[in-house]
């Protein structure tokens, strides 16, 4: 999963010091700046419960431009009332000061526990190191300090070719391990993603182009159900490539990166050994096709099998039967890799099921459930869950 | 958990053999049956995927009277098409022969591997021995036959006192630990429940007393979210009391019961240590509270905190925001047992949480989330998910 950047993003420097925030003395506070004020684009979790970070960023995203974004990890700064709101303004003016922009320029991100209060001090100490310390090759420094239970960094880039000129590049920043259900939308784990792109585009066009791609990755992506209070998907594009993008046109390019960012999220899901692209085709519609990969994908009876490397086709249709939509047993089948171990609602065979264990022993595969013969389809990413989350998540506060 | 039962249950006689259905020997054949036709009731899963003795034991019920019915574990019968409806009639059919009566008075129920053919034969083969040693003391043996991955049985009786003269009893047999989120209605783990009465009842009232206490009881409760393709609640009323009940007499004692094997199923949920009852009050109604108590009850973050003796309110509140009901954050309130550890949506302090967690060390207790000063209010149980689930889970066909 180790991902080797090929280029710096024209018009933005990063930077990540360690500030004390985390007990264990790891980088914990990270920076980008956007050489400009650079067009924004934000979505945010749609748990009713939302940290005060992602209160304050949405609000200043609105004024459709933005110049920094500021991330602690190691405090979710979340359910801390009015003293939360004060600690995530205090620790962004610090910032700007040490900038020399405006407050509301800068946006800021929280991920960690829930419940604590952000210590704004510690990171108003470290503003002017932040400050001077911004460069062009930080993204990598930026992608560290924003992780908790993360086993890698999450980096993902793509190009966009145009007749304009040089390719106009798409680079994304992502955290995320557990609490891994995102749910973002205008206005959406404790998953963060940070897009930056050289491209000339309005707020508008980024802001539509950002709300499919996260439809299609982040918001079809498990790890253990429960959406965050802090989830955030914030994309910045400097400009400096001088080439103007429509929404149409940067989409791909940013679903690509996202799709990129949400796989590896999944594979680092805690604990998890798999990452399985759940595609159920032949419902209704798509609505229908998504509810029923996203029961099956948010299963603990199925994770668990995946955990297990077992080819339990039980469980996978009896989670999709309970899943609230329409369609005939009697014509499910199933295929794990190419292997078809259902067919007509029956099991195939003991030896069917055999290769299909195979397959599950890879680091990801697709299980593809049909369930008839209408147009919907659905692909829903999801992990393995076994000892490793027990691990983190009944200690981890701790 | 082991209940001492006081009385056997009059017009009713049980028996429980081995089979070899079960790899490991134990008994997995039950048969209990009424000295003469009983008023039933019954309700089965709502899962889309229905298990074969499903669909032919909820057809059967329709007549209104039954006179046996006869459980296998081992075997879910489940996804098995017409060879597995056939093996369904094939085994109530040798019942039905060796006790002299119609097979459609034989009500069938399985629980075990989904996907495997039910061995009719082999049950076939102990018709006899079951039908010759039936006992009123049977109920035991009963129980332990229907078990799966229980770690122990469970039976629970209420005794209804009338002026007309005995009391008349209810008397409960259940079994459930993993793939336990029941949704059972007219007509809905893999739970199974069977509930014996010697009232005088008509069927619709038996009926709709069944379905008040499903609704409070198993069909708000989960171990893991997942809803099984074959749980069956199953009540007979034999009339032996000669003292006849309505509907609202017999609810109370029904309720009792049901919630009595309900809390131990909970209890014995796969890997479980403890019971949490997760109370939501202050919403608007008591679906909105259902919705929220039952996001929270089935949190595999809040689950793994449970399990981790954690008063970690923060995933707690976390659920509550994302269960798609609207209430105020800020009004937020938090009492694990009678510990507030949470009041108007901020921490109460690390006092209040080193005291909570004290009470999460117990075997069973309280959570209370208050979310405003609406009427709505309703209570889920819950069991924590540590490593016991998973090494049942992830290796449960091997």
């Amino acid at each position: 999963m180790f991902y080797e950047m090929t280029s710096t993003i024209a018009g933005f420097r990063f930077a990540a010091v360690s500030a004390g925030i985390r007990k264990d003395g790891r980088v914990d506070v990270a920076l980008a700046v956007a050489d400009r004020p650079a067009v924004v684009a934000g979505l945010f979790t749609r748990n009713l419960v939302r940290a005060a970070p992602v209160l304050v960023a949405e609000d200043r995203v609105r004024s459709g431009l933005a110049r920094a974004i500021l991330v602690n990890a190691g405090c979710a700064n979340a359910c801390t009332g009015e003293a939360g709101l004060m600690a995530a303004r205090e620790s962004t003016e610090a910032v700007a000061r040490a900038l020399g922009i405006p407050v509301e320029e800068v946006l800021p991100a929280s991920t960690g526990v829930i419940g604590v209060l952000l210590p704004a001090a510690k990171i108003a100490g470290k503003a002017k190191e932040l400050a001077k310390s911004i460069t062009p090759e930080g993204y990598a420094d930026f992608a560290q300090a924003i992780c908790t239970t993360d086993r890698w960094v999450k980096i993902a880039e793509a190009k966009i070719e145009t007749s304009k000129g040089d390719p106009v590049s798409v680079l994304g920043i992502a955290k995320g391990a557990g609490m891994i259900h995102p749910d973002v939308g205008p206005p959406q784990a404790t998953m963060l993603v940070f897009l930056f792109t050289d491209a000339v585009i309005k707020q508008e066009e980024l802001q539509a182009a950002l709300i499919q791609a996260a439809d299609q990755t982040f918001n079809a992506c498990s790890v253990d159900g429960d959406t965050s209070t802090n989830d955030s998907v914030i994309a910045l594009a400097s400009g400096a490539s001088n080439i103007r993008l429509t929404a149409k046109e940067i989409a791909p390019a940013l679903i690509s990166v996202c799709d990129k960012l949400a796989r590896s999220m999944i594979a680092d899901g805690e604990g998890a050994n798999h990452v399985a692209e759940i595609r159920a085709t032949g419902l209704a519609n798509d609505a229908d096709a998504r509810r029923v990969a996203q029961t099956m994908a948010t299963s603990l009876l199925v994770k668990t099998a995946l955990h297990g490397k077992d080819a339990n086709w039980g469980r996978l249709l009896a989670a999709a039967g309970r899943a609230g939509v329409a369609f005939d047993p009697k014509l499910a089948s199933i295929k794990i890799g190419e292997v078809e171990i259902v067919k007509n609602g029956l099991a195939v065979g003991a030896e069917a099921e055999k290769e299909a264990a195979e397959v599950l022993k890879g680091a990801s595969y697709k299980i593809e459930i049909g369930l008839g013969s209408g147009p919907g389809a659905f692909s829903y990413l999801t992990s393995d869950i076994g000892h490793g989350y027990v691990d983190v998540n009944a200690d981890y506060r701790s």
